[in-house]
């Protein structure tokens, strides 16, 4: 395993330090104990209240939620009050879910109107998320008075990145600033593979450029179809994946479409791959790309296929370059995704990093191809276990190619994953006891 | 963990005595030893050679093969001889499954010929199947020297059953018989939890009964997907996937529709979990039960997805009865394999084992219930280490149930696959090394 290059206490002092701000908005945290009713035998658990609030009344807001077909009350609740596009404050508890409990969404309005109270912030402009144990209710009495407590400590963006984290391996936060002024920060919990019933995604974009809320909302379903939705780390989305974009329009500068995209595509993508590699186990991060293939929704769901094959996955994991089974799960793919037969399977060229190793219908292998691949995947694996900061690492690039001639113009799609460890089998086997 | 309850030694002879063959069936098992040309520098690798003939010219088969859109050149061979519907004779190697290797196709048909000639059979009613690492060439010589040796010993249908293994834990065999005389026996290797690249399931059932090509082609299919389509261990079909029947009817009796379907099914039947259980690494069988769905393929994707969903299986094999991954994977299914919302999930119930954990919405969670799930769980699962025999413990029954009215006359679908545990990635992580 190669050596870790972070330190903890560095990271979170740099990014504090780095991050500019947009203007017009505050952050707080804090936190209670409590004994959860599904189990009452066991020692109280440690639950964060973290709030978001723009200091600008009616700030535009824009949203995406779950496909889930069991969604959370805190889903529910934002389906409601997102439409009007104004939110003004949002109040994000860990350790619960708030999905199927009996009392989920009387609780889910009784928090978000004390977040309100406290703040005088119209009700209707206020959310109130959840993320951790599905099923469970939430202990809504010690949630109203650390939120009437608030502000315990007012806190930084960093704060609240860590506050909404669960079993997150670090904070995740990036940021980005257009050359007219305007600033962005983004931060974003979970992921799938760590994240099983911890519900799930979460992410939170704000922006003090001024931007009408026809244009947010278009733009940022747009980003987030290029960017979360590229990546699938043990296929299933959870029951309250939300992530939401408030532009509170304090910088006083209005952005166009483009603008907006461009301010924006680079914070999400970082924080897409900071999720990937924040899961608990995760040893390398794996992108697939995929080449020749016009219809991008089909490229897409070939890529998440072989980006979820278990034995693609372990195989990563081993530092094994098993070539084969990244063939035997395309061929799979291809039966699942496109039953039509219109993609060429006796065209496809397959790539691991840059190296050939499949093309007209066999394979290519020797000795020393082999060696080569194994150390480029000992090369991007990082330490598992190693929590409090990202470690940066190539990607496990597979690519696939279809069709030889004329499909250069064709845009590639990219999905990425995370590989499969013990680790991962630990965390997950042993999540709630 | 709970103790083995199985000696491998008693389990080989006493299947082995308590096996009532069909006639005019024969059983060869030979072996070799081989330096694969993709990997020189290592120790030789030993592979293989099990021969399966009938003795009666002519002898009555059908067959499936996968649906990979790679499939091995043994598929190529088999897809090309088995509508003729006459094969009197099979060849199968371990270790390699020649797919995607550049001489595989003429390699293939050189072992069936070669096999052909030892044997006198005719050449086209003959197969060569192979199982084993993708992307690495058959050793054609060692093989040709082995099969022109053969028998190096006349075996048994058992010995058969161990010839064609790979990582499989214990040789597979079943077998029923009819009130009027027929028999027959099947046998199986592999699943794909622990056949990543192994390539992967094979099956072979041979009966004495007299049955038309056309019954039998028909009664097969059907069987197959009412036994082995419904097994699921990482969701990935392999490129080698081949099941075959051969009817040579030495028996003199001839057998309807009805009665060869009731000979096969529970042959069938048993193999299939045999298949699930015999994974490396698996400590539980998950079986789950969609009742209410009138569509059958829907309710068996529905099925598949939860039980391929890593989350609800490690939890399985955490003994955690972590009802929220169950909930979260059916939410993400129905997304997935029923778009247009034709199944109501708000009238979804789910038990684990016989305890309802949900229903209008809301689970019904205490710590008693948490209890009595945890303690049965431990009850369900084996020794995922021991090799040698099977070990039968009940099945991890999950049940989603659609509908509260009149849904009691639709059939219920049912769908089988295993945990995911250490040993699982262990074995996945470096099977090549």
């Amino acid at each position: 395993m190669v050596q870790p290059v972070c330190d903890p206490h560095e990271y979170i002092d740099e990014l504090t330090e780095a991050i500019q701000l947009p203007q017009g908005f505050r952050f707080y945290v804090d936190s209670l104990t409590f004994v959860p009713r599904e189990r009452p035998a066991k020692p109280p658990l440690r639950m964060n209240v973290s709030a978001l609030i723009s200091e600008v009344k009616d700030t535009t807001a824009a949203g995406v939620t779950t496909r889930n077909r069991f969604p959370g009350a805190p889903v529910q609740l934002t389906r409601e009050r997102l439409p009007a596009g104004k939110i003004q404050g949002v109040v994000v508890n860990n350790r619960i879910a708030n999905v199927a409990s009996p009392s989920g969404y009387p609780d889910a309005v009784t928090v978000a109107r004390t977040f309100a109270e406290r703040f005088s912030l119209p009700e209707e402009q206020t959310l109130s998320l959840s993320t951790g144990i599905i099923g469970w209710q939430l202990p809504v009495e010690p949630m109203v008075a650390a939120i009437k407590a608030l502000p315990g400590r007012e806190g930084t963006v960093v704060d609240f990145a860590r506050g909404i984290m669960t079993t997150d391996r670090y904070p995740k936060v990036a940021w980005n600033s257009c050359r007219q002024g305007p600033r962005l920060v983004g931060v974003a919990k979970g992921a799938g593979m760590i994240e099983p019933n911890l519900a799930t995604m979460l992410g939170f974009f704000v922006t003090d450029a001024q931007v009408g809320q026809t244009t947010l909302d278009r733009v940022f379903r747009r980003v987030v179809d290029r960017t979360f939705n590229t990546i699938s780390v043990d296929g299933d989305q959870s029951t309250s994946d939300t992530v939401l974009l408030m532009a509170n329009g304090a910088s006083g500068i209005t952005l166009s479409e483009e603008e907006l995209e461009q301010l924006l595509v680079p914070v999400a993508h970082e924080l897409v791959l900071h999720i990937v590699r924040n899961g608990e186990g995760t040893a390398h991060v794996i992108e697939v790309v995929v080449r020749g293939v016009s219809d991008a929704s089909l490229a897409r769901a070939l890529g998440k296929h072989i980006v979820n094959s278990p034995l693609v996955k372990t195989a990563v994991y081993g530092n094994d370059p098993n070539v084969g089974r990244i063939l035997a799960a395309a061929g799979d793919a291809l039966d699942q995704v496109d039953p039509a037969g219109r993609l060429d399977a006796n065209s496809l060229c397959i790539h691991l990093f840059d190296e050939e190793v499949y093309r007209n219908g066999a394979f290519s292998l020797d000795g020393g191809r082999e060696n080569r691949l194994s150390d480029a995947l000992v090369a991007a694996s990082f330490d598992p276990a190693l929590r409090g900061c990202p470690q940066i690492r190539e990607n496990v690039r597979i690519t696939l190619t279809f069709g030889t001639d004329n499909s250069d113009h064709i845009p590639e799609e990219r999905v990425f994953g995370s590989d499969l460890s013990y680790e991962y089998v630990r965390e997950n086997a042993d999540y709630r006891s």
